[in-house]
Formats: C-alpha cells, structure tokens, sequence
C-alpha cells in the first residue's frame, strides 16, 4: 500500500527545486522504466506499478510496489495515466571525462523540454554518448525531457557546463556556431574533435559564444522560412556530420 | 468593440467541427499574422489585435479590430495571450496539379501536432510547396500544427488524399517508406520524381502502404535508441535528398 505521503512527495518532485532538494525525479510509462530498468537499474528507488505492469523477469533487486491507478493518476504529470512510475536517483556528480566521439555538441540556453528531450535522443541514435549543456538549460529532470528523449538520457551524460570552464579544461579542433549567414554545413571537409555549438529557439546562440567560436555554420536553406526547429537542426547536423562529413 | 458573440465564436473555433462547418481557423500570434499578411492577405476574414500591435504599412484593405488584451485573452487557445488573433478563412478546395519539385513528402497518420507543423516548417525549409497527407492525419488547421508550422503552411500546399487516389493519378518515379530495416538512405543515388512515405509516431508507415512501396529506405543508426522523432527523422530525409543525393 502506498501512503498519501508517499503520493505526496512524488507530486512535489513535479517542480524542479524539490527534485533538487531530494536529488530524485520520476519517470513515466512503461517504455521509458523499461529502458531504466535495461540500463540504469542501480538509479532506481523504487517502481510504482499497476497489477497489468510486470516487471521484467531480467529485473533483480528492484523494489516494486503494486498501486491502484487512481494513486498512478495522482502521482502522474501526464495526460494520459501510465501504468508504471519509477522513483529515480541523480546519477552521482563526478568530473566529467570527454569521452571519444567524432564531435560534440553543446546546447546553449535550449528553453522547450521537448526539444532537449529529441535532442537527447538524436544524439543516441547517432552514436554519441556525451553531450554539454549550459546551465541555463531547461531542467534534464523536466517530465517533457525525460519522455520525449524516450529512454535515451539513460545512455547519454549530459554535462551541464558553463562554456568556459569547458573550452580551458578541453581542446576541440573546431568550434562552431549554427547561425543565420554562416559556412554551408555541407561544405566542411573534417569536423573530428570539433564542439557544435546549438542555441535557444528565440535568440539562437548568445553573442558571447559567438565571439568564441572559430566559425559560423548554416544548414543550407531553399526556401522563404526564416529558420528551423532546434531539434530538426540538431538532427540534421548530426547526420550530415556523421555520415556525410 | 468586439462582441461577445464574435469572441463565442472565435472560441468555439478551437474544435475541429466547427472549424469545418464554418470554414474557417484561427492564428494567433504576432509573427504568424505577419507571415499570413504577407503570404495569404486573400484569406484574412479579420484581425483582432491590441493596441499594441501595428497592421504592416504594406497591408492593405485587412479589417482590424481593435480589442483588449482581456478579449484576446479570452479567444486565445495559448498559454501566453497573442497581442493579434486573426480569424482566416479555408483555402478554396481545387483539384491539386503536382507541382514541379525533386521529391514529395506523404506523411501517413501523423498524430502529434507539433510534428506536422513542425515537417510543413522543415518542408518549407528545403523548397517544398506540396505535401501529402493521408486524410487521418491531425487536422492541419489544430492551433499546434499552426503555431510549430511558423507561417509555413501559408506557402504549402497540403493536399489531404487517399494514398491509392494519388498514386493512380500521379506517376512517381519509385516509392519510398521508412521503415527500421530498410536500405541505408545515404546510398539512394538518385530520388528525383519519386515519393517519400513517413509514418505515424505509434506505429510507422501502415503494412498497405508499405506493400505498395517499391522499397524501404532506413536513416543509419549508430547508437541504441530505437527509433527517431518523425518531424527529426523528416529534416534528415529532406536534408539527405535535396543537399546530398
């Protein structure tokens, strides 16, 4: 049985400064716990489960607690009630370690869940393990980024790191901005080891990131919009970066 | 003065039903109501806007209403009240010519606003000025599918067909649907003429129209997530097609 306070503090780990305060945050739905279950299992506090839910025969030592779906509507953020809810712990805070891959991306000041979220799961689908946030990023803990990402921040560290400290502590290549009038991405030759830069939906990257940067690029545009979404762009740089460059 | 009336009737425009009876949708939103000005003036029925906002000195023989952000308030379906809400009428229905362009979009039951808005953007983006949408797709004139379209959908034309009408009307030069284990999209030499089947965020492309696809094409993946985000997965096939193939 699971108690009122119990529901309770599940609900108020809905706003960010609670799941700061607690170092905990939930994850809905049966295929995001199952991605938990497949690849975090040790970040696990506990799963509250409807009685349709099993647990998959793989899981060991995971606490399960059998709730009503009334208690799953209370505790969900979602529209739609899930049949299981996970109560999940930070990863551990360690130094960073860049880890080996073609490139890096870095999200300056992304503001829509969602688009964090797809932009997560881009990266995992094209291999990437590691990934630098701002610090003014929306909330990796946010339930719009932990559904639309779709298991994938299981598999991604996602540094939140200010620009700065990053680029003395770390050699890139190359260090590229998007940006309206830059090289066309289409042109560059060799972009290993280099650091994309990707900024907000309303102000793209800051002027300070700007200046920082070797050069500017652009995705090559053939029609009268004025821009793309982030998580489209994002993903059109990671494919043409890693199959096409 | 707007009336009560009018501001029922802006309201009673968030469901689709009545958007079909009438035959008309709402925009909210200063930078879609400058895009509709100067894209599709034609279908302006009326603009209510704040005393804030200022009709474009170009803008001729619109009717603006003057209302109180209060009134705007009421009409918006949007967290954030718009300073202008036009009410704008459907395009005329014509028999649809196809237009002259390297390779058309059918998307196939798309579900999520935010993904068709957001793939008319992308489309847009790339040059496209038609797209086909199977006729269960999301209705293209839901407040989200205008809002993440950013004004594109006054330069497209989304034609809602029957897969098996237009392929018996129109000769494509073959017919591709993605799918996950299809032929790697970077090795397609040459797409010109033909037809590019995306499927719904469920469930994919459906089984009748992949049996009538020539062949399945698949966006590598080098990583462990299953699937991409469908508006992701269509900037990376507009993108491919138009810039690399």
């Amino acid at each position: 049985m699971v108690t009122n306070l119990q529901i309770k503090f599940i609900k108020s780990l809905h706003l960010k400064k609670n799941r700061l305060e607690y170092g905990q945050y939930i994850c809905e739905g049966a295929k995001i716990v199952q991605e938990l279950i497949s690849f975090k299992p040790e970040y696990i506090e506990i799963v509250y489960a409807a009685d349709e839910w099993s647990l998959p025969i793989t899981a060991k030592n995971i606490r399960l607690e059998r709730v009503t779906c009334k208690d799953l509507e209370k505790m969900s953020q979602h529209a739609t009630v899930p049949s299981v809810i996970a109560l999940v712990n930070f990863p551990k805070k360690i130094p960073f370690q860049p880890v080996l891959q073609k490139f890096h991306l870095f999200l300056d000041q992304i503001a829509d869940p969602g688009n964090l979220g797809t932009i997560i799961r881009t990266a995992d689908w094209y291999g990437h393990k590691q990934l630098f946030l701002s610090p003014n990023c929306v909330d990796l803990y946010n339930s719009k980024v932990i559904q639309s990402a779709m298991g994938s921040h299981f598999r991604m560290e996602c540094v939140e790191i200010n620009f700065n400290d990053l680029v003395a502590n770390h050699t890139f290549s190359s260090i590229y901005s998007t940006a309206m009038r830059g090289n066309d991405l289409n042109q560059l030759k060799d972009i290993t080891g280099s650091l994309v830069i990707m900024g907000s939906e309303s102000h793209g990257v800051s002027s300070e990131l700007l200046t920082a940067s070797d050069s500017k690029i652009t995705i090559p545009s053939f029609g009268q919009t004025e821009s793309l979404n982030v998580a489209v762009a994002a993903g059109i740089i990671l494919h043409q970066f890693t199959t096409n460059t």
